[in-house]
């Protein structure tokens, strides 16, 4: 839809644009840096992340990530991301989008078609059908997608653990097939919607990526101010 | 589907029991009640609640029963209750009912038709949904609906929170009308599935009510066994 069409529909003035990708690509780094960049253009940014993104979705990433001795369920997992992402929708996001703010969000709905339906294999159908249910007509109007190649992904995710000492969540602990899987996914994902989904190459330098960034931050800031 | 019809199918040999009703019709009493009934027929019976049955799932019924500063959305709420269901129906119902066990639940499915549908006014279409998509083709085999006046109910609520030293939960801070829903989405779910869900009039001394339950719960073993 038009920026015009989308005003008439009365439809957000915001823009929503999700950062995406598997652990180690750099997206905590990258979501600041787009923020940044917005922002040094005089547009008002929300920052937010999934799952989360507000107290109680926060609350629910919690369930989600801890490591419990009882298995939790693959359909139970769908469905504790998407009550977080309808709580984050209600609560933050929508809003923000309403008064005109762009809202940048480290993860969203394609996180779920790559871990759940890439990694874990639920149906894409199963998916799509809450994606309709929680999110109507909203999706993001640009999608960064970081890739890089499994095995330097891993070494920066080893390397981070490390650095702060922090131990492996529920997902971080998975094995690499199920990371093959989730990448894949994301791939695919960004070939089906090409234009919403900008695939960043994210192996080299910070700079470099940032470069990439930049460049297709430059064209759809143009396209949308 | 009969019985014989049930076992040629696969489908689970136990059979799997809810009691509903609003605030205060005495539910926890008469789910103890109906345990102790078919044990003494010599039943294998696992007796638990929902939302929650199992430790990941109780952890989402605290999400859910929490008052938090943060208003809940209704649509996380009906999703937090179905995550919980997902994961309930994995860890422990379909297990006992597989094993030939019965399983008797404090709450299922009908409270959420009652309380997000009738309470909230989520659409039942959005419920059926989430239905089908969590629990295939489980549904009870059979359904105590404990029914009073809501002035009765009230009383007994209140008189329970005093003796106990408890506050209202989320759901017990509602309001009348809110409840007046509830009990309405209940009988109307009684009248279009009046062979699924007995009705029981539980305005009466305790003794009169469980003669109620004993004369339903004799029809169907006698039936099933």
């Amino acid at each position: 839809m038009t920026h015009d069409k989308q005003e008439k529909a009365g439809l957000p003035r915001g823009r929503f644009i999700t950062l995406e990708g598997g652990e180690g690509v750099g997206k905590s780094t990258n979501v600041s840096f787009v923020v940044a960049e917005l922002e040094a253009r005089g547009i008002e940014v929300v920052q937010t992340r999934e799952p989360g993104g507000t107290p109680r979705a926060e609350a629910i990433r919690e369930l989600l990530l801890s490591a419990a001795e009882e298995p939790l369920d693959s359909d139970a997992e769908l469905l504790l991301v998407f009550a977080a992402r309808a709580q984050h929708l209600a609560q933050r996001i929508r809003p923000a989008l309403a008064r005109g703010a762009w809202v940048v969000c480290d993860r969203f709905t394609d996180a779920t078609f790559a871990y759940q339906g890439g990694g874990r294999g639920l149906s894409f159908e199963r998916i799509a059908l809450l994606e309709r249910l929680v999110q109507a007509e909203l999706t993001p109007d640009l999608t960064l997608l970081l890739d890089m190649p499994l095995e330097v992904a891993e070494q920066r995710l080893a390397a981070r653990l490390d650095r702060t000492k922090t131990s492996r969540d529920r997902f971080e602990q998975e094995q690499r097939d199920f990371f093959e899987r989730v990448r894949l996914a994301y791939l695919a994902r960004a070939e089906q919607d090409s234009w919403r989904v900008a695939t960043i190459d994210a192996d080299g330098s910070l700079d470099t990526v940032q470069r990439r960034i930049r460049l297709v931050l430059d064209e759809r800031v143009q396209q949308w101010t």
